[in-house]
């Protein structure tokens, strides 16, 4: 059975143990007779599934009881939508642009309300973090929205912006999970499952609970409705059974890792293995501002098209799978979310070293 | 490695080659060193994936090329919004209300027009279809819409409703792929897929191209439109990838199987397993007129509340799970999906007749 490195920008690559505990499980989930897939969620069973999924990912996090934990469905695209229906009072909100992502949630916000764009890194194709210590953060804005790592640039917020006493509401997709955060900075923070936690189909939100009412937008659907999952504990209808069960296999795998500080360590050290060898290389560059860094995903190019082409070829025949970086970068772009083992990394750099070396 | 006989009405029992492939494909689908669940969805592998699902469900339903199939999230609920929001251009429909989830559509119809309650098996605890070949439907309503299968009260429309020239909108959730149907009766079929097809999070909707438009009411989220979909080939965003993953699998089981035509024989021999035996017994009795009964959900009754949580609690001690009644019928129901094997309902019909005998 063949395994390769999946430098995936999501779907991305999942611990090789809870796959095979899923595998195992796939017939008779704990002697239930059945497969995970193939149970009510009105079951004891699958109940204690969601809530310990959720009571783990609480620990994770250290998230206070006052904050609700929702798993909804539609992904992050659907959150830009769902935010501004549920949060817009006074119709104005605050967007900081660091890509496209951020830049379709505004998008979005702009259907409902004066969504507008306080700051935008734009300029220079999304490659750094705008400084975001004095906005113009008007005194009625409902929140100040940010993608907190952009996993198409690979730059992240490593100071959160001065939101001026509003409401933050971080899209953080692509680094859930990755490092210790406060969650009393944040109002809403969610993001798609599909980077660092599970299988595409479930998004996390968790939101302070007093930004959950039912004061939401004229023709808000009911199931767009933050209060309607919160008060049936993410359960008002059929939840994305299947996924959350995953996800709950991952946080227990991070616990057995060490949780989010020792997630966090081993993150820095594959990042650190593959910027270091950048910065030294001649053939390869890191495209990011170097303090706006994402430890996650790392886009780097060599200046050729025609080489970049190559390098992602050789690779794939090598065993290293979607290295292709996002057409609006080029180039190259290796994620390298939890699941990744630091071998991984190790060899990839090892076959960048190769390369340059044939390729000078 | 245990096996029950699953009744649930959903998630419900998938077919057991299904999940056998799908567990040894965990590690490594078809050579390509990653789980299906860590696939990027903007590969050609899985892009093949979607592709060949979209191509062997086309061809089990027999849909022409003017209409779409979309693989959506959010499940029947979020439906009962998208369907007005994409098709209200009147801002007048006429639902006919046979079940709770009838009702629920019913009522975030009525959110964004003047939703109308053109019939209803309220009067008798939704256990019959009412009569629906001269209703009264004005001109200028946008759609007729039904919930074709009622999973609760085990009732099915068996013959479709008159509606007077207009758009057929049709919930087939829990009938989904159980019988052949002319598409082209309908403007909008759509169902989830957690009953006959596979794990919840994944809702196929199947939309007459004409009655995909720009024109959606206003506020629309980006998401909850039709052509957002249509024209991204239900990737405009990433999809519930795994599940439609299993959709295809079973959509390769069924077409093994035989199709459509084959799919509804073998319903009709469990169900009237089922029913036959009903219908003799002197201590269980079906709970729907027999005209109307539906082949996918069959609920029964002692009469008893003690004698029916007495039967239910030695059935699940005997293998035979998930057989409690939805609160509001009460009794027992067994739902016989596709993947229910015939030797399910036959061991179930054989434990009732030794319960009768033990009880009469």
């Amino acid at each position: 059975m063949k395994r390769v490195y999946n430098f995936s920008a999501g779907p991305a690559v999942l611990p090789e143990e809870v796959l095979k505990e899923v595998a195992e499980e796939m017939f008779d989930y704990q002697g239930s007779g059945m497969s995970v897939m193939e149970m009510s969620h009105r079951t004891k069973l699958y109940e204690s599934i969601i809530q310990t999924a959720e009571k783990d990912l609480r620990e994770l996090i250290g998230i206070p009881d006052n904050y609700k934990v929702l798993f909804l469905q539609g992904g992050a695209s659907q959150q830009f939508a769902m935010i501004p229906m549920n949060l817009m009072k006074n119709k104005k909100v605050a967007y900081i642009i660091t890509g496209q992502w951020a830049k379709k949630a505004y998008e979005e916000g702009k259907i409902y309300g004066e969504a507008m764009a306080v700051a935008s890194s734009a300029d220079k194709v999304y490659s750094y973090i705008p400084d975001c210590s004095d906005l113009d953060i008007k005194d009625d804005v409902d929140y100040v929205y940010i993608c907190e790592n952009n996993t198409i640039y690979g730059t992240k917020f490593w100071e959160l912006p001065n939101t001026k006493g509003k409401t933050l509401v971080s899209d953080v997709s692509s680094c859930f999970l990755s490092e210790p955060v406060d969650i009393t900075k944040y109002g809403v923070m969610y993001g798609g499952v599909q980077k660092n936690i599970g299988p595409a189909g479930v998004v996390i939100a968790i939101i302070r609970e007093d930004l959950i009412t039912e004061d939401t937008l004229p023709f808000t659907p009911t199931m767009l409705k933050y209060k309607i999952h919160a008060d049936n504990d993410s359960m008002y209808n059929t939840p994305p059974a299947y996924g959350i069960y995953i996800c709950g296999k991952v946080f227990k795998w991070i616990k057995k890792m060490g949780g989010l500080t020792a997630m966090k360590e081993l993150n820095e050290k594959k990042a650190t293995i593959l910027y270091d060898y950048l910065d030294q290389s001649s053939l390869f560059k890191g495209t990011v501002v170097k303090k706006d860094r994402s430890l996650m995903n790392v886009p780097f190019i060599t200046g050729s098209d025609e080489l970049d082409a190559k390098f992602v070829k050789q690779a794939k025949a090598t065993g290293f799978e979607n290295l292709k970086g996002h057409r609006s970068v080029g180039g190259m772009r290796a994620s390298i979310y939890n699941a990744m083992p630091i071998e991984g990394v190790e060899k990839l750099v090892e076959f960048m070293k190769k390369f340059e070396a044939e390729n000078a």
